[in-house]
């Protein structure tokens, strides 16, 4: 639904579309629609709610951060990079809502209410609205000042589920904190604040290629993502996450990063001296679009940061057998060409996200299928982006030469780089403030 | 067979027993026997062949060796520490034969001819009469001087499966250097010897705890094992070996460490920065008989060895889901006791040696075998020293609230610290050189 907007506002359209295209976080397809909810809300209507709805994306970290430095102002002990993936196969879509009828602050997760006193999600709204009284005190010209005292209902959902193993928080936290700038009017800089729900959310802030800046400052001001190249950068890079049988994470990444910090020297070790060099190292090879170095990389940073987890005392486990296949699989696939077609990398769990460019997604999927035979009684094993079929050659199938695991791998969600936050219409949230019965 | 011998025969042999003993290399059963056979040969039999047969130890590390600085010397980059096993349970039986009828030298492994001309055996067997010879040009006084020139024959048994995955070549290659230096009548440190077959067999040298100082000349003469303390130091220290049900290796350790020092940055800083600190704790450890330093200490080193395994490019996994069950198992036992009281350590494979103090052994096997359920119709789950029967209790069972893995373990050893390699009679090469057909 699209309202006629005057000179004005049309042109306050332009100037953010313009600001934000700088930082690569416009969807194409709400280009034209964004911010209008929000501004065009006539004065009349204060009794009905003021509602934005945002979404957000996943992001894979390539250079991994692990351990904090300051816990409540989540400051990450390296710096680290990630790409943004695309939101049309992972995102988390958010609904803020604020009336002055709302009695009081409530947030739904995935269908569920859930208690909005959590410190984090506390962090992100105290944030905000403090960043909205700056703006406001500081006497900007055309702030939203509708619903800046009032209380806000939130909506979240995901279009995956949380048994992937996937890092809902960062798209949850990004989207939260996104979707409040724009119901506050709040602009400019907002990964520090998206930090402070969930570090790596700082880099689900923006679209392609994302280093979050640890910085040296002790209030955590410079601790900042960054956008590296845009999603449009690199065209032919292609990312299959394979989504391992579901297990229950062991040890939730908040503890085990406390446990490492404390305990694991080589962790230590690998922020101070190792991390620095490779995210120089990452950059030029994503600025370059050097794959092979870029691949070889991703996979020594995403080992190490496991091995820093088996240092960790007691030790912390998040690869299983699936991934340990997968990893055996990817370097004989690399070794039978002679060259590095594909990398892996893990976050804290158990499931690939695997990186190579166009011309070899068909037959490295094949090469997936035939060595985790999916489960025939189950739904479409490739989800996402269409892959072409092809047979595996005998040859290469020589070549790898492991064991079959049926049903190793649940499913495949095949997709590419993607930009960052974006506004849309579909709202969570009803007029009366409570969540769609259709969530 | 005991022959009489001439009071300056006697002489002799009570000197070497009292060599030996600082060293702490006697075994207590065949302390009257040594050195007989060889000594006792009269001169009119040279066509008959000079013949000694020996045992030797294999040996844990609880600070690892990983990683050489000098391939063809055997040099480590860091210091390391292990724990000499009882022969009662895990041997290698080594007879040499030398005669002047001998061809060629020729070497037997469990009872299958082997290429004598593997580099290292050579190494062995070229140091052995190196340092012969060196003592004859001293002119040595009681120098058993036949045989010094003539082809030896080799034969040699572990009373273990090589499938067991336990250190075989430590115990092979002492086994071989100590029972060559008995043949040629050298004396003294022979551990630099043993080092040059096998990096870790010069710790199989000692009994009880010993060390591998890595030492820092060019040519080697400094990287010596040393006994810390002897095996009748710390008598209600016991050990387990859980054999995990057999795998392949995947990747050997010799080229598994040229890898890794090759690839891992982590290594580096582990042989650098992190073992010297800890061999000097280690050490303190085991002379105070501290078992909780000792315990935490030996886990957080076969952690951090795997951690730089996982580190290496490509990543090399010695640790399975039965390694990693058997980690949380002992994580959950002590955390259930508020103490350490089990410790696990993992070499270049799956299976887990387990150290405790006698008293908990009983109710550690129990915790085992209940989350390990046994095959039942296998032979005898628990081999080597015996293990009282007990229930184990409820609460302690859900304390650890593990998924129990029905045969991940095929057996157990029991045993405990013992000595290092000793001369015994039974001989596996016949009068005519060749194996006893009971071989």
């Amino acid at each position: 639904m699209r309202r006629k907007l005057t000179p004005l506002q049309r042109g306050r359209v332009d100037i953010r579309e313009a600001a934000s295209n700088t930082r690569g976080v416009v969807c194409e397809a709400v280009r034209d629609k964004r911010w209008i909810t929000r501004t065009a809300l006539p004065e009349d209507s204060m009794d009905k709610p003021n509602i934005v709805t945002c979404t957000a994306p996943v992001n894979i970290a390539v250079i991994k951060y692990w351990g904090k430095r300051n816990e409540d102002l989540i400051l990450p002990i390296n710096s680290s990079l990630s790409v943004t993936l695309h939101q049309d196969q992972l995102k988390t879509t958010t609904t803020v809502a604020t009336s002055r009828s709302f009695q009081e602050d409530r947030i739904w997760l995935n269908g569920k209410e859930e208690d909005i006193t959590h410190p984090r999600l506390q962090s992100c709204l105290r944030e905000i609205r403090r960043l909205a009284r700056k703006r406001r005190n500081d006497g900007e010209a055309g702030l939203n000042l509708t619903g800046m005292s009032h209380k806000v209902h939130i909506c979240s959902v995901n279009n995956f589920p949380t048994a992937a193993g996937l890092a809902s928080s960062a798209a949850g936290f990004a989207c939260l904190v996104y979707t409040l700038a724009q119901v506050f009017g709040v602009e400019g800089e907002l990964s520090g604040i998206a930090r402070q729900g969930s570090g790596s959310a700082c880099r689900s802030m923006y679209g392609g290629f994302v280093q979050w800046i640890m910085g040296k400052k002790d209030d955590g001001k410079d601790s900042l993502a960054q956008q590296v190249e845009p999603e449009t950068h690199w065209p032919d890079l292609r990312i299959l996450v394979l989504v391992a049988s579901a297990e229950r994470k062991q040890v939730g990444s908040t503890s085990g990063m406390q446990t490492s910090v404390q305990t694991s020297c080589l962790l230590k070790h690998r922020a101070e001296s190792v991390v620095p060099e490779r995210m120089v190292e990452m950059i030029e090879a994503v600025q370059t679009k050097d794959f092979t170095a870029f691949a070889e990389l991703t996979m020594k940073d995403s080992n190490q940061f496991h091995a820093t987890c088996l240092d960790t005392y007691p030790p912390i486990f998040y690869l299983n057998n699936v991934s340990r296949q997968v990893i055996n699989l990817v370097h004989r696939y690399n070794r039978h060409y002679g060259e590095t077609r594909v990398a892996y990398t893990f976050d804290a769990g158990p499931n690939a996200v695997i990186f190579m460019l166009q011309q070899h997604v068909t037959e490295f999927v094949q090469v997936v299928q035939h060595f985790f035979p999916p489960d025939t009684n189950g739904g479409q094993f490739i989800k996402g982006l269409p892959v072409s079929c092809a047979s595996l050659s005998k040859d290469l199938e020589q070549a790898i030469g492991l064991e079959p695991m049926p049903k190793g791998i649940s499913y495949i969600i095949s997709t590419k780089a993607g930009p960052g936050p974006c506004v849309v219409e579909d709202h969570l949230l009803g007029s009366d403030g409570l969540p769609k019965k259709t969530t």
